[in-house]
């Protein structure tokens, strides 16, 4: 079969992954299942797996087939699958959790001790065909896989922090978005399908700006121009957000919090790259909350397919051949990607 | 009756009250209650309020009785008091809340947006007599108010932060405590009558280590000696501390959250001066939060005065007479004062 | 000013009250507020305390005017009155609270411990004028009061254990809700406008179904006609309802709760009248919660105001004149009335 | 190697077991381990599998394996199983769960979907060996096999319903405990050892009631001679219980709930056999729950384990051989087991 995979790191994304013929994965714990993959999202995360970035990390052998935003068919089960039948369409959680830790017993397997992640520590889903475990799988029941691959990462990692905003948001309490990409417009959707709050959301594009009042903001800023915390306290009455949602994460989103958060409120930071940098009299002042936010649960995943299913939330992708991987990943290096780009094996 | 006030904000603390002839204060609102002061707790704060350092916040009218962690006997009440009567033993909540605002009506009086402040933005009680509101007096049984006084508002930010962090805590987790003083003795005790985890203190004075030690922490490092990461990985298994009650959140403090908590885990930060720096990727790859806590409830206080009834957690005070109060400011400046200092006027 | 009075209670509603010419309330505590009425909304219970039935309760001096879903617009105000000025339109919360025992400082000021009831201890608003408390006044910004009143009491009671409910509920999640009249088509619109979940209705009226269906149900029963569990079951792929809105509570509604709920689910019970009579076997073996729910708090009733505000709940009314009291009482009695009656003085 | 069987259900449970020499068990399933049994605890519950009760829901095939409360020595497991390995120690979860349904994803193994239980749908512990599942393994420390076994099941039930209560307790508040055998002396532990709270425990049996007192209740009453609802508004000054632990959930202790419950509270039901019969009145009057509790979760387990090692929680057993088996039947039909009995075989 084929696989786009790397076989060496490099600083360039150009022509980074080469079209290899490879053998088909196998069956080789009885738990495990193969899936020919129907699409499998672009995510700025591989570019930095070209980089080298997560070598630290997962230290997979080299060559690698990337890919971690995977959905398809079920074509192969091991002995002791029972939940998934071939034929099934699923959806595939990014990480493979054990399913036997002490976080994954308590519900929480984003927090998995054990956990495997095709596209960085096993092969990936650029690819005909790839393995991966039973308790990855999310079965689909209406939604085309290659529509809904994308968001099987930026989806869940999305879905995972407006989930925790949500349950604390009462109506009329406002609500921050900070960037409206591939998390960000779900996480507004999702606030959106499950709160009765105004909704502020800020990205320095217009076009994402556009798509957040498309899909329900209230109002839209430009950091670029807006005075953030003063536009907020405008649209607030002086009341503050009661939950942000820091897609971004970078220094001086993260540092908007203590000027824009309502006293008692959380800043979730489910975006990085930047720091916190706040003191904690502003902390203890406003008695706020920085929550980090990792990816999210099977049973999140489960949950944001069926808002997908009910129409509540609305995914957009454009897809592209296997042979284009390295097409995308100088697209999505340079932001020339609209939505989410997918890969059609 | 004699006041101990200031007349001017000023750098040092010596000699910076004097003792004044003053009118008895007098009922106001119908809501207002008189205290007659058995005992006042002098705090770290108080040293502030003399630097001017909350003029900003509260700007009161020069001279101000200071005084913010009070109980005494009710002397007087106001037409629409009917919680306490004359003769009543009582503990002043610092705060003087509304009970009419959203936060107060929510039951989070810590947050109340009108908030009056003995010592602060009126007389407080080094003093003969206090004003304050029925709203603000916790009834006592048998406690000596003497002895409660300092824990007005040290206790009662002690006891919040280690509530919340109660409240997520499974037997066998793992607490790091930051900072033995005023606040972090209290915590220690909740933490241990109200969970079955294992206690870890820091602090960087043998005696509050020791203090520590006899209240029941299981391990205590000394952070300028001991290698606290180290530590505390060395004393978990690897696996982290569940919750950190961090009652310095200096720098250093607030910097060790992302290497000695368990994923998922909160760093609490209940006291301020320095700055979290803490990179975003840090906070998301362990799914950590940062939470500020602010004082504490009425309700939470009452809880905290049973505790003390039911000798679950034990006070140290030593007490000083009025006329000692510029004497106290210097021993407390100076780190002379062992547990805390309480004026008896 | 005119007053709709009882005299003496009496089994027949048909002529029990009187319009009598009484003095206009005045102010008698300095918390007080005296409100012009717009609308009082007539309920099922009133037709309860013209029996007597709550007499043990509250022991009123009759005569007493009735009416406990009451709005208007302030036009007095008491010394100590801080949150609303004359000219306010406001909602009444249905009880005035003390804001001082622990359940109100908790947050919790529906089981607030010296709860005073216009309409039920002390005069009502089926009049020109009513003396309330601060406390109980919800001030509104564009909802039409005669709209809004019959909402005070049947609208709160249904947004709380709705509340309740959406805090549980994830996507895909089933919600039955049992009783489509005054409370139940508020709950069954806080949870569509709150949660993203499926939701059967069940009603024995035609009209109420259709109602039901016109707000967003996605399927209603008939348990005159319908087997309610066995349907339950259909429509859920026999995993049972993850919430149970029961606004009735009744012997055969309460009863359906282990039969249809799913399993770790709740049964809330916000109507009276019959029994729950389950084996404690069954509710062991699904780990199943039967949940009372009484009323709700004043900042539950801000945040029913702002989903009306918003547009996202539709209230239904229709209004009489203050003459026609008793028929009011008649057809309400006979179930004649559609929506909610609203009186106008 | 031996097992204690049955080879018909049977009214009397004298004679009712045969001790049968078997095969070994082997491990069927690649995520299997066989466990040599130290201790396998008698419960109630085995008589009720000897008349049959439990057929209807696990429809074993005959002759069965008795033992559902396992301790002992992981001697082989399957090529899957990773978290425990060949010599450790381990209490087994009485439930084999699945680990791969919603529930058990969601952290909620006791209501998996799936769940296989030895003792009940296949050969439990009243045997040389056992099979089980890797998942049902909690591994032990310090703690002797023989003394945990009992703890297996009444253990993690007593553990799971006080552990729910604890969450909500606040120092000062009071706790009713129904019934002090092998759930109620664990849960009344664990809630001393979790919250500051004050104790009443209610049984017949006098040497119950000892028991409950040196466990730390503060108070115990004898349900045939003390007026209930009475006494406990006396020790409460009237505001009841805020939480009701009811391991026994007979008609008369499930019915005490809404007159001994602090309003707002809760009554667990973790025994069963009786009804809950209560108006829907007063469960609204008092806003009270009944809240149905099932066993609980091999995280659970792993915390009664830390509080058992820690000394929190005291156990106590007594052993018989295997070959006792038919009198142990008898003696807990008669109620002449003080504490739990534990088969050693």
């Amino acid at each position: 079969m084929r696989a786009a995979r790397i076989h060496a790191y490099q600083d360039s994304v150009e022509d980074a992954l080469t079209i290899d013929e490879v053998p088909k994965p196998e069956i080789e714990r009885p738990t495990d299942i193969i899936v020919e993959i129907a699409g499998a999202g672009w995510c700025q995360t591989d570019n930095h797996v070209i980089h080298g970035d997560w070598d630290e990390h997962y230290g997979p052998t080299l060559p690698l087939t990337l890919g971690h935003e995977n959905a398809g068919t079920v074509v192969e089960i091991g002995s002791e699958v029972e939940t998934v039948a071939v034929g099934d369409q699923v959806l595939c959680q990014p990480m493979a959790v054990c399913g036997k830790c002490r976080p994954c017993r308590e519900g929480n397997d984003n927090l998995c001790e054990n956990v495997e992640a095709p596209g960085f520590s096993m092969d990936g889903g650029f690819a005909d065909f790839m393995r991966t475990s039973e308790l990855a799988a999310v079965t689909l029941e209406s939604v085309d896989p290659v529509e809904i691959a994308p968001h099987a990462d930026a989806g869940i990692t999305g879905y995972h922090a407006a989930k925790r905003a949500v349950r604390k948001l009462d109506p009329g309490d406002h609500v921050v978005i900070i960037g409206v990409g591939g998390l960000g417009h779900i996480g507004l959707q999702v606030v959106g399908a499950m709160s009765a709050t105004e909704i502020t959301a800020i990205d320095p594009k217009e076009d994402a700006r556009e798509l957040a009042e498309s899909l329900g903001a209230d109002h839209t800023l430009d950091p670029t121009t807006d005075d953030v915390p003063a536009e907020i306290d405008a649209i607030t009455d002086g009341q503050g957000a009661a939950q942000i949602l820091d897609y971004v994460g970078q220094d001086d989103t993260a540092g908007w919090g203590p000027a824009i958060v309502e006293r008692g409120g959380d800043h979730h930071i489910a975006g990085y790259g930047g720091h916190v940098h706040t003191p904690t009299q502003a902390m203890v002042g406003t008695e706020m909350n920085y929550c980090g936010a990792l990816t999210g649960t099977h049973t999140e995943l489960q949950e944001l397919v069926q808002l997908i299913e009910r129409g509540d939330v609305d995914i957009h992708t454009t897809t592209y051949d296997l042979e284009d991987v390295n097409e995308v990943a100088t697209r999505v290096r340079d932001g020339e990607v609209l939505g989410r780009a997918v890969i059609v094996p």
